[in-house]
């Protein structure tokens, strides 16, 4: 497919770059047999158009990086930038006859430091390897995507992607001091700092955060630290509505408690993992709310919650009473996606994220549309931060259903900014989404974003065809 | 003196200026004497030049500062916006015949909500009265400049200003959720979200944040909140050094604590406070550490991190009973600057952030820099953050004492970068330190800076002189 599409003045533009590449990386770093490269086109997401790139490079330093940016802007070769392509908005996709820049191999954690609660990587740290080495220094890096166990902190920063501890800890933005970051002419530039405060200057650390590598490659990122936490303690509580579920989030938040996860599935969620795996999950669950703290006294924490829940029309509380009962009953939550998944063999997971007292009204407006399109939508949420994952799943082998699941997958992004909330609240905007951030943002904040664009990357190189 | 400056034509300019801004400005709203506007010229800085405005404009809606603007724009006059000029950089310094957009006027609190956890507000709110009023609600808003009582939302945002609290609460930036900002050209334009996540294209909230003015006039601001915290407890713990203090800084935070405020105050700042007050601080104190906690147990982490101060060799620890005691024991602390004031009747405050662990190296390159230009130097820091304040204390009516003054306050941003600490912590860049950040992010930094404040400020009408 790739030889009838690539024409012969264009091998020889590859050859040419291909050389120039070598010239700055080791052979083992420079990709090109057209069966490998082809596995690098996608990342995670359904309905995202992907080229075939010209080349893989994997480089191993700055220097390297530095190399293949300016051997990019030179020859005015796209690049698209790649962590462990987990995304779900098609940011990571390749572009025809680009060069994917992966930046796996760069995975060393330089630094871990206690006393200023830092920790210096590199891009390609895998965010469960960072977690579990500042563990070891009794300390914290909250932000835990769902992929946490195969994604990059590189990714994570240019998703700005978030977690179940969102509620309480924030998003990946809120731990990201200090940059370095090639830009689009291969110059190498810092931003940020590594000290607890610092205000000199504009905030060009977080312009790269959630900028999905359309500004420039970071190569080495400063990250907070918190201390660790106790260990958390998960109290289940059953509803006969989804209303009655949102109405105890609500009530959870007025109420001034700060929980460590706050996370809701509906009905059609926990039929879902009833389907797959034996979780005791009683069928008549209209809803289920998951509350944990990792206070010093979780279950005086719990027991206020659970009241709360009860008060708001829970039929049943479970708060457990160890860390084990904890996450047994977080693996209902755990297994949502791969049980839906499993409905109908492909899934388009929407990111909405809405005002905490419209989550309601979210979860009816979903539930109206599945019936619409007559489409199985399950709805999981980090409900504490109203961001839901409606997760329409479809047969993707069916055109007529893929093309509804497409259209419901949009109508329930214009819900969201009905509601007055955003349509990506940790996922990133990639090309899935691209024709609704102009919706959002209004004709002049695209504007102003596209100056931005323009500043750091004048040839339109980097990441092309994403966010705009 | 302003008669002098201004030539006939000027005047005629001027005179049109004001005609043009009353067009869309009531007449209460559009100051031109002298004498007035003189009294907006400076922020509390010293050693910052400020020029003489052609007009002061108190505008009370976003559609009369879109109408400042658009004048502005068309008549190529410089804007320099202002909250309540209590900064510390000469970052509201008026520039020759601008016109001062003072947001004071704009002082109305929006919407406070308690289940979505935000305020919405207009600039001029001053910081005190918005903290009051979430209070009552439950909630907190923490960012506490020490001129809380006085200054402004837009003048905390304007610099992205600080306080005791950011050891535990961070920053005025973690608390900016979206802004609604009038550019350099009148429009409108809203960024960032009003939800607990959002994602949605790049951060430009955040490059407003510490922006001083210069990319855009903040008109709106919804601000995240926290529930309110437990009332803290206080501790003060005496040291036979300072370099005994740095160390149980480091003890404490490597250690896990998260204390509300841990504050340090040298053996200057302790004798210039026995010298107006009578507090009871033993002159032999070198350094004095105040700790505190607004946790469940705040008794118990006191304990351990009292434990902590004597291991690292504190001579004597006094944990306060009760609030009562704390906030006694916080009273010198809040009288440091006006004591420092005391001792020669002037003072430039550093405001010089560094790594934790360089907190002692600093200290004593303060007190090496104090004894080379035989001045006094007083040192306040906010040591849990690394971001100490040291105020040089001299008289202004001596010109070599005030050379002397001005060369150590830059040796000491020159020590903070030698140490991996930033000339800005809280304070700002304004006109103060503008020399000084093109050290700090290197000239690839300040080109990419420059760009960005091209792309918001072509005519480069907005808050002129400042940063760069």
């Amino acid at each position: 497919m790739i030889m009838s599409r690539i024409e012969a003045p264009r091998d020889e533009v590859t050859g040419n770059l291909v050389d120039r590449l070598l010239a700055g990386l080791p052979a083992e770093a420079v990709l090109t047999d057209p069966d490998v490269t082809a596995s690098y086109a996608n990342d995670m997401a359904s309905f995202c158009p992907a080229g075939a790139p010209a080349v893989v490079v994997l480089p191993r330093t700055v220097e390297q990086v530095q190399h293949v940016m300016r051997t990019a802007a030179e020859l005015r070769v796209p690049v698209v930038p790649q962590g462990a392509r987990t995304g779900l908005s098609g940011g990571a996709n390749a572009t025809d006859d680009c060069i994917v820049l992966s930046l796996t191999k760069m995975d060393r954690i330089l630094e871990i430091s206690p006393v200023e609660r830092i920790a210096v990587v590199e891009p390609g740290v895998i965010n469960a390897t960072l977690s579990r080495a500042v563990n070891e220094h009794g300390l914290y890096y909250p932000p835990d995507p769902s992929s946490w166990e195969m994604c990059t902190i590189g990714g994570n920063i240019g998703t700005a992607s978030g977690g179940l501890c969102c509620v309480k800890y924030g998003v990946t933005a809120e731990y990201v001091l200090g940059l370095d970051v090639v830009l689009a002419d291969g110059r190498l530039m810092s931003t940020g700092k590594r000290t607890a405060k610092g205000v000199a200057g504009y905030d060009l650390t977080r312009l790269f955060v959630g900028s999905e590598g359309s500004l420039g490659i970071v190569v080495k990122a400063t990250l907070a630290l918190r201390p660790q936490p106790p260990q958390q303690l998960v109290l289940a509580a059953e509803f006969a509505s989804a209303a009655a579920a949102c109405d105890a989030v609500c009530r959870i938040m007025e109420g001034g408690h700060v929980p460590s996860l706050l996370e809701l599935m509906d009905r059609t969620t926990v039929k879902a993992v009833n389907a797959i795996a034996n979780m005791g999950l009683p069928e008549t669950t209209e809803a289920l709310l998951l509350a944990a703290f990792d206070t010093p006294d979780p279950a005086a924490d719990l027991a206020a919650v659970g009241a709360l829940c009860e008060a708001a029309g829970a039929t049943q509380v479970v708060p457990a009473d160890d860390a084990a009962e904890s996450e047994l009953l977080l693996q209902a939550r755990r297994l949502s996606l791969t049980a839906l998944e499993a409905v109908k063999g492909t899934t388009m997971i929407d990111d909405v994220c809405v005002p905490r007292s419209r989550l309601g009204d979210m979860l009816e407006g979903v539930e109206r549309i599945a019936g619409k399109y007559d489409l199985t939508i399950g709805v999981c949420a980090h409900a504490g931060d109203g961001n839901t994952h409606p997760t329409v799943c479809f047969d993707a082998a069916d055109p007529d259903e893929s093309r509804r699941a497409r259209e419901s997958f949009d109508e329930i992004m214009a819900l969201g900014l009905e509601l007055g909330g955003t349509i990506t609240g940790e996922h990133g905007v990639g090309v899935l989404k691209k024709e609704w951030l102009a919706r959002e943002l209004g004709p002049v904040g695209v504007e102003m974003q596209r100056q931005i664009k323009q500043v750091f990357d004048p040839l339109g190189l980097l990441n092309p065809g994403k966010l705009f």
